[in-house]
């Protein structure tokens, strides 16, 4: 396949995915919601390494909007979307509406029950079954034998990690790591919306993180140590920020931890004016 | 394939799944709790007609089951099952373990809302996330093109059809009729447990419903006036029976009928002893 070929119709993903199986091919899933950034062409890139074909899906996915959210003004940009596949060797995209992705009769939710209640999942109550129903529906409609997530959403994979083993689809997990700016902010569709002086502050974000995995290979174990730190580090480079939550995670099980050990990720949520900004990383 | 193949592991049968597809042959899959009977047989029958391989998973599944309800006295023979699987021409048996089945970390459900408040659902509020939660797992292990339930379970076949359509899974979902006894009453494997004078009085369940369906073809379309006269019916006929719900409701919503008209299904459950029995006919 040369040429990027469009599907928008779930039928006509599912005879090109039955087609393209019977021809032997592996696919690779990139769900996402468009407005494109390099995070994003990153794993179709990885994917194209993985698989024959990756299929990258666009959907703004209502279920995980709460009504107060940022729905409507979620960022949409269908054609240079487009273009941004094609030069990164995509060579499908599924692009669904809304209407046949939950038809009125809809009723059916994919949950996962603990590891959405904390972090993000703790403020926004019925986003994570939102995500899990979708890709749920995604992985039956595209059948990937492989699904690229990144680690910038750590809740998110985790989740829909689990979702994948729990309900055993027989697709290989891929997450891979966060795709920054030059000046360590996470890429994000919502960056867009910072204002210059918000853009300028964001960083501090990544320093603090950094922070802390400098301070746990210095050999502190103290979570609540690092924290104070990583406060300080926020408060100074960015004093507009409110931060919603730091947290300390054991990796997979995202089991709160005061004791830094192994395998434990400092993720954060902070709030820079309207944008709600969140980032992670691994800190031993 | 002539012999019966019997797959114990999940991986064992997704590989077997996969061979399958790759050589172009379709699957049927007939989801059973084991202590089969004719009814079930009849779909292993009709899935052979449908499709190359008919896939029969047996599996008394834990998580429909309340903590009260008769999880452990659930018969099982899967000895006497896999004679009669053979027998009847299926080719694979999938018998995976309680343990492989939900791990200790397992907390990913699959839930479909309005249809399971009522009827079955409203006395047994877990039993369907229990179904449409296995069956999903089912459907990831085994990969059926073609999927076959019988309408004794009329809301668990609808919930799952359901569940099919709005998770999006490419499978054809097939209910068959209801097996009966020669005196009418619906096969089902707890039926074993109804002593002889049970056994004679559970029929007039199905008579009542026959009653029902002439009611409504002689003109009767008042749901009260049909009810009072199936009340009657099971009164006379099996004084031993208490009966938790009789119901008219349109076919595939669920929804509560009053005034007969078309697509009316009348479903009831009654308790003879300790022995639940359930059965349904469509009287429009």
């Amino acid at each position: 396949m040369s040429t990027l070929t469009v599907t928008n119709s779930i039928i006509a993903q599912q005879e090109l995915s039955r087609r393209l199986a019977r021809r032997g091919k592996t696919i690779a899933i990139v769900p996402t919601m468009g407005a494109l950034h390099e995070g994003h062409l990153s794993l179709i890139r990885y994917g194209l390494k993985k698989a024959d074909v990756v299929v990258t899906t666009i959907f703004v996915n209502p279920t995980q909007f709460a009504p107060q959210e940022d729905l409507n003004r979620y960022p949409r940009d269908p054609q240079g979307d487009l273009k941004k596949i094609k030069q990164a060797g995509g060579q499908v995209v599924f692009m669904p509406s809304p209407k046949e992705m939950y038809p009125e009769a809809f009723e059916t939710y994919v949950s996962v029950e603990n590891l959405t209640r904390t972090l993000e999942g703790a403020a926004r109550p019925t986003h994570f079954r939102g995500v899990t129903t979708i890709v749920a529906k995604l992985f039956n409609m595209v059948r990937p034998d492989i699904a690229l997530f990144g680690m910038k959403d750590y809740q998110q994979a985790m989740v829909l990690k689990r979702m994948t083993t729990d309900l055993n689809w027989p697709i290989e997990f891929v997450i891979r790591p966060t795709i920054r700016e030059k000046d360590g902010l996470a890429l994000s569709s919502r960056n867009r919306f910072l204002s210059p002086d918000l853009r300028r502050q964001a960083p501090a974000l990544y320093r603090s993180l950094k922070a802390a995995r400098q301070m746990v290979r210095d050999g502190q174990t103290d979570a609540s140590a690092v924290e104070a730190e990583m406060r300080r580090i926020i408060g100074q480079g960015a004093p507009v920020a409110v931060i919603d939550y730091i947290a300390f995670t054991e990796m997979e099980s995202l089991k709160p931890v005061t004791v830094i050990g192994k395998d434990t990720v400092a993720s954060l949520a902070a709030r820079f004016g309207t944008v709600r900004l969140i980032d992670n990383l691994k800190i031993a």
